[in-house]
């Protein structure tokens, strides 16, 4: 819950077993993450008992006008248009980078060197040579206890927290299959050119996008690591986008219609990248990542087939575990569906509602500021918290499938440092 | 399979522990149902290791050339328009009735008394006196070791079949809930006039047929008994219905629309019943039948909440039941979907195909006639079969819900005898 | 969004079309219900653009420690233990009385009398008398612009509230059937003895509780009345429950057990309320509300079939509806999944996150926040707002249905007043 | 329905318009297949008005006694354990070819130079050379008016008919994605040893069993073709596998075990292989064939996702269409359960049973067998009936996906001829 008050401390940078202290949270970044973000900060103190009180200290967005807005909408103690003075200030803790992929690198490691807590989106970068720098800025910050963390947030899910520990509790087994996708659909032919299909704006398309949670939840989910990309293909369906009348004056290199015709614009970005892969311990996996793929709005889907178990995941019904036990007996065997929110069994769920009054897509948000909250004060999370150096194995694998397929070869993981 | 040679053999009455004879099949009615079973009787030997060889020695219909051309399509060795003839004939052991309702009792007693064994459609009758008549007749029919059963088929559809047996195994325990619906939508009101919905040649609407089958299935699963039906309710949402071009030479009573105007004929059956009812073991249950219910092409549904486990079906999804054990740990507790379709565990699966490789309407009547094959050899059906006196408890239930409806008040089961 | 400083102004009560002043707003309760409706004061204005910024004054509990610690951790600016002193308060101008429903008419109808708005919990009252005081109180309030409301926070989940208008804009049709029920399990056998099975506490049970929420849903969505209870079943399924070792202290008439022996309370209100019912435009419905239907957490379902077009909704599924178009060609017609948050096209999506970033339990509190606000800003809300005229309505078939299983006959509304 | 008397008749080998002579059929196999397909010549005539009536003439299977019993329990006329007799005779007109995968070529060649239509079970063979040996000598047997039939039977599963007529009549559009799995977990480690496990026995794993079947899908759904596998993954979970105590003796290179040991074989065939493909109108394509799929009994699934529309298939629910129209109000869209069983309205319905009454496994076959009758009285099936050319082209593509994972490279179809 955010403070009422100015805080005003000297700052320690050691996180004690027992640090208490207030936790001074500055965000950049005010878009739909920015949001989401926002809304995490400010409600995780209303739904767990909190060891430091979160103080949402500052936020900055691109222009003056538009992050006072925010900040006054979202409850922020003050707000800026300059990151790096938000970066260095005195009276921040934790740095939270919710900005565009290609500037994750340059604004975490301010923060690292600023002596900050960073928490940034995924993925890690825009570039696997940023997140390696990135990673190694982690490492190197880590020894002044300097924390780093990414915004996995479908970790955080109860359901796939609950799937998690089925796992790491051997009920799953040996594991054969990870079969992962994640489907979007408004990539359609129909939908302007904007920034987001500019890859020197946006990076990648679907796949550092979507690739990149899967890729997370699937290594979350195994404990195991990607050993190989086997194939890969990426592809780019609509490669001119109209570009919308209001939006001409401001995207470049549209086609220079004459009189009354369309003007378009090329989409460099892929709308969709598929891959294949093999694991250490031997499952093979599946990733597809689209924006292509009409119907499915928000389809983030995973399922692991092991010898014991298998479940699958839909964050389209994300209270929702598919959980098969092939240790019943024959006849009981079925896929059971189970709401993960019971108060006592599944994780994160006690936080919140009775059984059942389901939680919604901003919860894995809440509940991780919850667990980044307890890592500070020096305790455990209820899952895995990814790091950078965590994420970095991640953006290997996104390297490796881009490269998979470009390259039109197998990508052994050893070939991606 | 049916044999394809006549079989003239002396007609024993009595079903020895051993009798492996011929069973030779007359059946009455060739409409849907008539189809249905006579898919069935074609089937049953070949999906299933018989006791006694099946002959479809006769089918009758109302008309000659349509029974001979009904006959000739299914197999039959022989056809004809009297159904007294059939009925009556030496060569016949077992009578299938399916024709109209109001027509059960006479083709039954018939039967009975020409010392034939009968395998009634239900309901069992077209009013309660018919049906005791029906019981009456059976009863004194069993003295000379004649048969009676009923067409409940979905008693053999593999998930109810094994519904039942979790209910007598002990893992639903004490059953709080009966929760059944048949919903159809073929009544919508542009639906022409039809015979069915005349009650004089269809004795009711709704009703009959569709609650007739989850009053059964309610006894069946929970094997219990309804004690009284306390409120009730009856409508016929549409009154008039058109009656198409080519129908008004046959359709009395039609409206005498003059000139371009439309004609309409006034339906006497109920639309919908619904009605609530307490168990003698202390649940209680809804029901409701309803062809009305706009998008529901055949949602024939059954829940039933236990003490210690629940189970619910839909027949829209006939191969699966969803299954809820309340004694799993609580954080693995949900629905599970069992595909009822493993040949070790599931009733009836061995006969027919590899684990979902699913199953349609008519394996029901399939393994029923498989049932009724091993009963007349001696042997017993996989699940309880129901004959005139099980039919006649379910009539009864319905005569309840209709007087609890008519008369506005409950209806103790005791006062319908 | 709670503003952070303290307010004083001139009170004024009219609420003249363009009020822009802050809502101040006192809370009474601090359970279960207390943080659903904390949240959603404390959260609407960082969803919503609200046309009078909130100002979460004061709540109150039953103590004083624990009302402290509740506004601490939910941001309202002040606690009392005395709920008296905050509906008096001058720096109140709405009052939320979640507290149990026996204490809804004292609290509410004094709220009036000092000249606030109350929003009030469901059900209205714990009795009908209660409840029509309270439609008078509220009546005469009105004349001094006082408004009532009524937490069924259902109507706002967008699945529903676009199911409303889809009725309103004719794509239903006439209805013909409306089935709800609003399954929960928790009443279990081996649930302890607990206030809430103490009638003198409770009021009643699932009726109270679950069936005024069906009652409203279905009233909402037909934008018909329920015109006779045709029939009722009331059933206390577990009559006495063991008293947990802590608990003893404070149940009274728990069995005198001795030595080792457990000791026992009883159970005074119903596990479980049935009724079928007619609407004054022909439709027929069924309610079921229990609390012992094993496997069902949170099952808050409704099914309306129109002649034109049909739709279902199941809570534990509450980001999704169920639509048949009966006017699309045969082939086509489904039963298609609506994920009902589109932000163009459904209600209250436009306010959170994007397509398929499901919401949860709380929003629909925080969606009716929203709408009070507009409402008292002298606007529109985005569907249909109860008062207490109409949840009087609500309670009216309530106590019908009680009067029919009680009385075993069909009650005409027209005889609850 | 097969005939009840002997035919002799001279027999002719064109194919006019109006062919109405009996159709005589010998089929070689008598495994799970052989039933499927006898079923299907015994049932055909039942369900379907057909042109040409059929006679179960003669089965073969390996031995004479097995042969003679499975001919009795299905209704062939006669039985013969040597195929040749059985292909060579006068009075066959087509043989049904239902042996392991690598007896398909000479059992077809043989088949076609005695002049007869051939109806072989998928995949066309064992290897690539000797599909194009079958699909060389399919089309010089064609030249005689004599045809070649494949047991692609999911084609004819209504919902699938249904969707490939959506795709031909424009409702889909331009397509973006083929995702497409065949998941069953029998594989699963306990199960024992086998000749199914046995690479020289069965050919393949589970990518010439299932993999087969949804190529075909891929390519009879979308009507266009494979242009290169850009990527596969062939996997052997299981590399030994115990032998039942009574299997040992029949099975070669069991492991020598001493004493009390468990012996075990080697399993040479695949139990997964998983493929990414690009087809030549732009479409990109996953494949995954597995029988390791823990809790997957048999899940033959298939999703194409167009500009205009986009459906789903899962054989556990096949009488379901899960279909989405991108050209509704967005509101209105949403995933459109049909089921694929109104008889006016979808392929194949008209010839069983009412709406909802849904169909089996074994109806696809069923259909088939109605349309090769249709198709050698001169007439045209409901939906594309595969030839060995056609089935060609699906062998192409599996010989594909395996040189793909074996050589680790793209493969282009231009490569495979």
């Amino acid at each position: 819950m955010p403070s009422r008050k100015k805080t005003s401390r000297t700052t320690r940078r050691r996180t004690p077993k027992t640090d208490r202290s207030d936790l001074r949270v500055g965000l950049v970044g005010t878009g739909f993450m920015g949001r989401a973000h926002a809304n995490a900060w400010r409600s995780a103190g209303t739904f767990f008992d909190l060891p430091r009180p979160l103080v949402m200290q500052a936020a900055s967005g691109i222009r003056e006008g538009q992050s006072r807005e925010f900040a006054a909408q979202w409850g922020w103690n003050s707000s800026t248009a300059d990151w790096r003075s938000l970066v260095a200030s005195d009276d921040i803790d934790l740095v939270d980078v919710c900005t565009p992929n290609h500037l994750h690198a340059e604004m975490s490691i301010a923060a690292f060197e600023a002596g900050k807590h960073v928490a940034c989106e995924k993925p890690l970068a825009g570039t696997l040579g940023e997140a390696r720098a990135m990673r190694d800025a982690a490492k190197k910050a880590a020894r002044r206890d300097v924390r780093s963390f990414v915004w996995f947030n479908y970790r955080r899910v109860p359901a796939l927290a609950y799937a998690h520990r089925l796992v790491r509790s051997g009920r799953v087994g040996r594991i054969f299959h990870v079969r992962a996708s994640y489907l979007q659909d408004w990539g359609h032919p129909d939908t302007p050119m904007a920034w987001r299909f500019d890859a020197k704006k946006a990076g990648s398309g679907a796949h550092g996008d979507l690739n990149a949670h899967i890729i997370d939840l699937a290594r979350f989910l195994t404990g195991d690591e990607v050993s190989e990309v086997v194939g890969s293909v990426e592809e780019t369906f609509v490669k001119r986008r109209e570009i919308a009348e209001e939006a001409r004056a401001t995207i470049k290199g549209g086609g220079a219609g004459k009189g009354g015709k369309r003007r378009t614009g090329r989409s460099t970005v892929d709308d969709a990248v598929h891959f294949l892969a093999r694991f250490k311990a031997g499952a093979i996996g599946s990733f597809e990542a689209t924006r292509m793929a009409t119907g499915n709005l928000n389809r983030n889907t995973i399922e692991i087939n092991g010898e014991l178990g298998s479940f699958k995941f839909d964050f389209e019904r994300m209270n929702e575990l598919q959980w098969w036990d092939h240790t019943l007996e024959p006849g009981l065997r079925g896929w059971s569906r189970i709401m993960c929110t019971d108060a006592d069994a599944h994780p994160y769920a006690h936080a919140y509602w009775p059984a059942a009054h389901g939680l919604g897509y901003e919860h894995g948000f809440v509940s991780q500021v919850a667990d980044i909250d307890r890592i500070l004060a020096g305790g455990e999370p209820e899952v895995p918290m990814p790091d950078f150096a965590d994420a970095y194995e991640t953006q290997r694998v996104l390297e490796a499938a881009l490269l998979s397929a470009r390259n039109r070869t197998p990508i052994p993981m050893s070939q991606v440092k």
